[in-house]
């Protein structure tokens, strides 16, 4: 009965705290680049939302949605921050400068099937330009992803940005004669499919890639996907263009001129990457970070021209104990008809969202981030001196240090000790009869006292190790404030 | 279409950034006091949540909740953060661990009808002891309180925690006739209206708890609540109770006692107040911080002992124009049965809750908190010279200075410093061509300018104001951070 929902969880402790950490780190970033802070609320009109999740053909599917008792509209938690963002802009566009940079953190909420290390909640962390159509704007986010990844402690080097655009896909599939732009709802289906598929490169491979241009994929465990359909010769060129990556990126950039030649879509959508890529080279952004890779898509349906992707490079080994790539850990791109859902004027708009649970588990990986400490515990030994233990508390805490007095039952000394242990508590106070009478307490340095029994296999009496030394009780705040000192210079 | 479902808001920029403020400086002192971090989900199960809020008899009424498609549960959005507390500690209470003291910050949400300035998401701030039956808890939930009110700027003499006992109130009821500490399921429901009651003086007066101790009220609007229809004697017991507030602590004591007499309920918790008032006042939390107030009793059902309220003293002009004390900003109190409904057995817990958003606009109301500074705005004179400007804000980034380039149709520089004094932009930097020949640029000072601009009514052109200079280009970052930190020196 006490459990979480499926696909939920709890987090604590130091996971908690590291998020904080990075989350206002990232924040730091963002603000240097001119990017207000936004928050809207979780619940928003399944209206507003709109369907742009990709995979999902049910109604309301991929969202958690229930009726309004106010007023009986559908209302859903929000499944990314850019959706609320249209709205918000949309809503306040008379209030709000133009173009309005925000940068928005919290949880997201998908109604998808859990499975491991696949959650229901999740945070996000964007960060979005709205109303400018300059690829300004476009570069200004790489370099700013780069800037934000590099300042929470990924290394240059474990990490790529990788950008496409959509328009050069546009281009290609006019010359394969699956989007004709003067009837863009035909083939809307199969190109949607392309896509999808696109973005599953990474873990289907090109032969699952092509099999889902085609008639379709069985996966392993026998489910069959249906596939877009396309000719043969249609699926070669939509794979001569996921594959079109050269290590140069001007042989990149004329192998898509080919692709596209006879389409002013794709030579706009060529043309638009070349500037990119040059404009973030000149800012100090070069191809140790940034790489043109069209075989970038991103799945959801709403990008119009750059896309963007941040990969981390290094390997971890997964769950069943396999080698693999880290794998993208922020995604965005160009998204100019999001407001338009609700003004019907074209309002432009770029942004970037970094998957922030997925960088925790990266930093962790990679040995970034501290570790919680433990306060230090003042232990009951008479508890008709609460007051006493309390006041040593207190003077500790007034010097900044993090401290408690044991609460539990103090009946027990073992379980005081077996409470600091699971606590990580560096130091347990000790203030007994004998040595309140000589005005003096036992400092125990437990840290101390870990190394040494791991290091030493004797049994000794606690209060004759060298773990733990009697003071003066009006040296309790110095005593601590030098050894946490010392502690910390140590490591 | 575009619209915030009923009830819920948009934040923005300073507003946000405040929040975030105050939530981390009270997180220190949390920590500082050996507190953990814990963020549950947003979702839980209808079940773990059980029906914990005041004034609600319609089945899940109060909490937004849909049934899961995975297995058929009803979920929920959490209305607190107490409940959802009491089901982590249930579920993972082998691994925690034992008194487990945890704060907790984040959104919770009320299906409740929305009105001037009542949303249906709102944060809140939570620090509870799990598993300590020690007053010694209570006492520092209370010292807490105090500390974290006054890291985030509340002034001492602003603020007053005021302190009472469950335990004295069913004294008082017992007393009465209306609880039978050997059948406490009669007259539940009579007790719950006399907690809601009592919990609403403040707002309806004397007369108006008075009325919903015996028939009932009729509110302005016409609408009849339904009294506990007590006897009159009974119900001027309780008023008696609720009225018992003394200048002086130990007169307050005594009325307590007298109320209470043939109690062993009223006398166990009259003793308590005595406890924790002394604790708290040897610690320095004295008669000018901590009161004993028989009228705090706090609406929700689950409280088993001593109940706490912080109350903000200044008075502050509300909506319609009145003069009104703040009121409250924080509640809590013992509940030593929350945990039970999932382990059959009594975990003890104690701790408070702090209204993020009602502190924030006391803040405010107060003149504490800053302003957001805008970014130094790079503007753009000459189109083909983005890559000049985007270096400019480099340099401004790099030197930790808030800085973006005018993302706009740069078209019309009237537009560029229209959006400047919108984003509050202290500096707007210009480089036009002949600005470029001569290798410098004009910094203009926007605060200065707007001030000039108030100060004297004249119209001279832009260029001739004072409030504008032209330095060498290689002065950039070496001015402007000059500039910043003298403004910084004025404020």
């Amino acid at each position: 009965m006490a459990r979480t929902p499926k696909g939920f969880r709890d987090c604590f402790g130091i996971e908690v705290a590291e998020r904080g950490r990075i989350l206002s780190l990232i924040a730091e970033v963002y603000d240097r680049y001119g990017f207000d802070p936004l928050e809207s609320p979780a619940v928003e009109t399944v209206e507003s939302l709109g369907k742009f999740l990709p995979d999902l053909d049910r109604p309301n599917a991929g969202v958690f949605a229930w009726q309004d008792d106010e007023d009986a509209n559908w209302l859903a938690l929000r499944y990314d921050l850019t959706a609320p963002l249209a709205r918000v802009y949309a809503q306040h566009r008379n209030e709000l400068p133009t173009p309005y940079r925000r940068y928005a953190m919290g949880p997201v909420w998908r109604n998808e099937k859990p499975g491991p290390g696949r959650f229901r909640q999740f945070y996000q962390c964007d960060a979005d330009t709205v109303g400018s159509a300059s690829p300004a704007a476009d570069t200004e986010i790489c370099a700013m992803l780069c800037d934000a990844l590099e300042c929470i402690g990924v290394s240059r080097g474990d990490y790529i940005v990788r950008i496409n655009s959509r328009r050069v896909l546009n281009g290609v599939m006019e010359v394969a004669g699956i989007l004709d732009p003067s009837k863009p709802e035909r083939f809307a289906e199969e190109r949607g499919i392309v896509l999808r598929a696109i973005d599953k490169l990474d873990r289907l491979g090109h032969r699952g890639v092509r099999a889902l241009l085609g008639e379709g994929r069985r996966d392993e465990s026998g489910d069959f996907t249906e596939g877009a359909r396309l000719s043969d010769d249609q699926a070669d060129m939509v794979m001569g263009f996921v594959e079109a990556g050269r290590p140069d990126i001007s042989a990149t950039l004329a192998r898509l001129r080919e692709l596209t030649s006879g389409s002013d879509t794709g030579a706009t959508g060529v043309d638009e990457l070349e500037r990119i890529g040059e404009s973030l080279d000149v800012q100090g952004y070069g191809s140790n970070r940034i790489e043109i890779d069209p075989s970038v898509v991103r799945g959801l349906g709403y990008y119009t021209g750059p896309v963007f992707e941040a990969e981390l490079t290094f390997d971890i080994t997964d769950e069943k104990g396999r080698r693999r790539r880290f794998g993208s850990v922020a995604g965005g791109g160009r998204y100019d008809d999001l407001v338009k859902r609700f003004t019907g004027q074209e309002v432009p708009a770029t942004g970037i969202s970094l998957g922030v649970d997925r960088l925790l588990a990266a930093l962790r990986a990679r040995g970034v981030g501290g570790a919680m400490t433990g306060p230090v515990l003042v232990t009951v030994m008479d508890r008709d001196r609460i007051g006493d233990y309390q006041a040593m508390v207190a003077e500790l805490r007034g010097a900044g240090i993090r401290a408690e007095m044991y609460l539990g039952n103090p009946r027990n000394f073992g379980s005081q000790l077996r409470y600091a242990d699971r606590r990580d508590c560096p130091f347990a106070i000790i203030q007994g009869t004998d040595e309140r009478a000589r005005d003096c307490l036992i400092v125990k340095n437990l840290a101390l006292g870990k190394r040494l029994a791991t290091e030493i296999a004797s049994n000794e009496e606690w209060r004759n190790q060298p773990a733990q030394r009697e003071i003066p009780r009006a040296d309790l705040v110095s005593e601590i404030s030098g050894c946490i000192g010392a502690a910390k210079r140590m490591r």
